[in-house]
């Protein structure tokens, strides 16, 4: 199905080149303050077009409000975000209608559904993200009240990756270069291997940090539902992501439980905290109050600008060339994406844990 | 909440040490034969007391079917399934009940609900898994029929690594040793180090890896619900684990596109393939037929037999001392829990596939 | 949540002088031929302004579909169907905003959310069931082709009976007239019933039966989720709905079990039928392959064009004054919307059915 | 599925004559105070054999606490509650093992699982109530926090109606009689009625009704969880139940709304009520804080000690004879199943309407 949440819940819509894109939120509070100039820039964070490195395609991505918002504020009924779709280009996608692209969903659709809306991905286009964005830009309307931060950046390209903690970083600096990596000297080194792949007619997959801060303590839920099991569901369901890490991640399972076990204290306010942090605060499943922190890889965007073997609907072989226009490398544009379905998955648990306790 | 799945959906209960542990599996179809003795051979798979390197608690893990199986086969019905608690101790935890463990769910579960179960960990302790694997041996009976055959085994301890791709193996190999490695000379240096931190009074972490084979193309759903981030949920489920990767993984993000993508080809039967299968099986969310095969990263267990500085349920500075029994590594046990969440993941997605055409 | 159904699930939004209100379709199956006149046609039956016995607000109700049918055909991916709001005349409506109108949703959606969009009810309006009707036109064109019919008429107003057993009637012929009643006659002695009601500035209510010839043998579910409970839930869901009885309904229950039982036998063809239908075509939950029929009862509209005595936002005593437009009784309009609701409980049962055996 | 609920929601196993039957309830609050007495007086109230008119099956129906409640508190995690069957007597149903019964679920089971347990009913069995009325006692406890009180008593059995509108009745006197009808006169010739039709061998039907007093304002949401929507799946998922109105009713569908309407008024306190209460304390789906009153309408139970004509397994002609213990009258028991399951609707909008608002 096509929903993600259970209190907080969406559900999208759309596909890359249909009348349009959206999304229904449903399960938001009444009377939250709906900011539609942050919604906006939200999405333009996400949009096509903003530099060399990502698709030429041109989308404004301006976002509709249809329902659930009165006098600015949202009233408990669902609000639902259309996005209109303008510069279509069906043309682009018409030599491949019987084709199967090389590691896209082409193969996989044909075959679960006997058809397909082989237009640009269809269903399966990252165009989809953006009815997320645009309620994510909500449920980070209703975090922010509550202290709640959500920052992502880019960390790895290709074999190219920013050596330092995020602890090191000023985050906010990622949003002030095309690659959206907080360091400008590595941010220009991946700039010139991104834009170097894009000549080459290639592709080149990477790494997305995400680091949330002020999550209150409590939030999340023992056995299925923990919260990093959430968060990773909801990063592994972004397009192109093949792995998720949180806290200590892959590294921390080389490691010994007496180098990893984070001691407890209390610091002069009284309030708990842990000496070190590689539980990802997050244990048990539940928000400890400590910074929440994982990483996202992406493969290589699928289309790539080269001749490719492959077969078509009736099994024959075809070779598949390289068209239309693509992103040599998604995680700059995958950062409010990131940051958007982390903001879905904690405003669902904000809601959820209202219901902790008699 | 505490169920998994929307088609076949188990819902689990009991603590560490209460009356007893169980489950129940909603929407079985009707009709599969229950061999029982196969449930509780994987029962015996992830019970403790397996060799000196799992931990010396001992349970028969003996279940009990209350319902939903009649003549030796499935209604349609609920199945319930029960394992009663034995050798509970509750003793040995007593001094813990006002203390927070470092790296347990102690103290989060105490702020969320206002209270917690501290024998034995309670909800939050591994015993847990045990209704998941009766669930899952149930799953793996209905995928039998299908042709769908799941194995892991563990490929790293702490830094010793498997350095082999699981095509090179022979997976059912893990099972004659304690350490479940299907490599043996591997398998003994890593059953060393594992006793070895045990005998310093540690833990170590591990990585289990699991592949699945016969999987029908079609399995898995677009947009939120991909195959491969409900595996990763699941997986993100299983207490300690830390990372999940599929496919290429984490390696993959530092891939060119031209390098990572999967050439379709038929066979002589007519049969669509991949030429590789960096797409670990699954492309656009949906299986393509071919293996899939992942990575789970658990930490070292955060029990450990050292005193660890700590606090207590009034903010007070407490030294933790290591008492009960444990698991020095949690990766052999783990791999019957791998594999059953696995199981339950496609006997859903099986089941959801269902429904995708008129 | 404004969702119903968990295989083919709808979920809608809008408000009545909102932007537009809408409708999304998940899990809808692939290859479905979407007939769009049919749709609209559906739309027409139940809009506004049909006879001067239904409100005088003017919208065509023409709707769009934003995505999921591509080709005329469904994708399997979700059905996003709007329909602009036109006549919206929010002024009409600016004298109620502090009032609480008796017996409409004012006060509780007030107390509730501690806001409310005022104008024309906003979520609580009627106007909502157009996207109903929408969903449920796209489920009778799945269910059309399973052979299953569903036909609902008006068979009572205030206390004027239609005194035939559904059987005795032909129900087509209930769109042949202002207030869908099948038998011409009382039909015109319903339509003067109403019509003089309006001249009062009163309202009145009646009383839908529904019809459900062609289900299959196994739909519907044990325990919770039985066919009549989701039927009686979809019904009750209906604005104005007051009650719900299927089969021999609240008359049965003065019935001794000898009168009551429906004594099985086989038909020439071998197909098995019962002698009697006071089951209502469901046995134990589960459909039985006889006709589904029930009763739906309507309260009187809320609004009426007389001074009521009520209170403000603030406690004070006002009067309420009927302005505005409404419809002196909801039966005639609400004959599709029972439909629709009823199209939508088999298309779920349908699909879900799909899992009851290996 | 065999769940029912969202926030409160509970799952449901067991079979007529398996080895046990019981329920999980997940998502109870932590802290409530469980009192075991209460829930085994409730289950009293229900089971079998409390006079010679309910059938003679010897059940003590002693329930046992798995988990979630520890030191007499629950504690957020998943409570299950087991009844071991006793009284089993398979060989009572052995001669049915191939016969459709009249009016019970067997053909349908059978037809749509295409195996079903035969014994007792199996799963169809009004034995799996049980399982509710020991969660609708939890969900009881917590709303007694909450000043809600949930009293339903027998209003008709036959044709016999107790004709006193439930404020004129001191509802608390039906538990002082074995038909649970809160005037003795009334009861005393239902009784005999009831008495009587046992002795012919034959069943009859009824009606409970049911009454909420204390209802915050708030609970229910809008369009398809109407609170009233909600309470009619509810009710109309217990067996032999035919129908549900609330309110007004049928009643109230010949009425106008010049005499329907219910007045708002602000009370001396301040507090908001109306003068009339034909709403049935709902309005717009919501409670408005008045009573809430509801019918549930039971048909006659399908068992009957009399020779019926039916077919079995094969098609044929069969005669079945009536055989093992059943109720003559299922409406005294059924009074606390109808309290229960409407005290888990009401757990469950308890909870869902904290995310009400911001």
């Amino acid at each position: 199905m096509n929903s993600y949440g259970k209190a907080f819940r969406i559900t999208t819509f759309g596909e890359s080149h249909g009348a349009g894109i959206g999304v229904i939120i449903d399960g938001c509070p009444a009377g939250l303050t709906i900011d539609t100039d942050f919604i906006q820039q939200e999405l333009n964070r996400r949009k096509p077009g903003q530099s060399r490195i990502t698709t030429q395609r041109r989308e404004k991505d301006e976002f509709q409000i249809l329902s659930g918002v009165f006098e600015g504020k949202t009233q408990g009924t669902p609000i639902a975000m259309v996005i209109m779709n303008e510069d279509q280009r069906s043309h682009d996608y018409s030599h491949i209608a019987e084709q199967f692209r090389p590691s896209h969903a082409d193969y996989t659709y044909q075959a679960k559904y006997g058809t397909r809306d082989y237009r640009g991905g269809g269903r399966s286009s990252a165009r989809e993200t953006a009815a997320r964005v645009a309620a994510g830009a909500v449920a980070k309307l209703l975090l922010a009240q509550l202290g709640v931060k959500i920052e992502a950046y880019v960390s790895k390209v290709g074999k190219l990756a920013l050596e330092k903690h995020y602890s090191e970083l000023n985050i906010a600096l990622a949003e002030e270069n095309a690659v959206r990596c907080p360091d400008p000297e590595t941010a220009q080194k991946m700039f010139d291997l991104i834009d170097a792949t894009r000549k080459n007619g290639d592709s080149i997959g990477g790494i997305v940090t995400c680091v949330i801060k002020g999550t209150p303590v409590g939030w999340g839920e023992p056995v299925f539902d923990k919260l990093h099991a959430e968060l990773g569901k909801a990063m592994l369901g972004i397009n192109a992501v093949k792995g998720f890490e949180y806290g200590s991640g892959f590294e921390g399972a080389s490691w010994y439980g007496s180098q990893h076990n984070d001691a407890f204290y209390t610091d002069e306010q009284g309030n708990v905290h842990t000496r070190t942090n590689y539980s990802g605060g997050i244990q048990g499943g539940i928000s400890n109050g400590e910074d929440i922190y994982f990483n996202v890889a992406f493969k290589p965007v699928a289309t790539i600008m080269q001749d490719q073997e492959s077969i078509d609907l009736h099994g024959n072989v075809v070779t598949v060339t390289g068209k239309g226009r693509h992103d040599p490398c998604v995680v700059p544009r995958a950062v409010p994406i990131v940051e958007s379905m982390a903001a879905l998955v904690l405003a669902d648990f904000y809601l959820r844990n209202r219901s902790a306790r008699v």
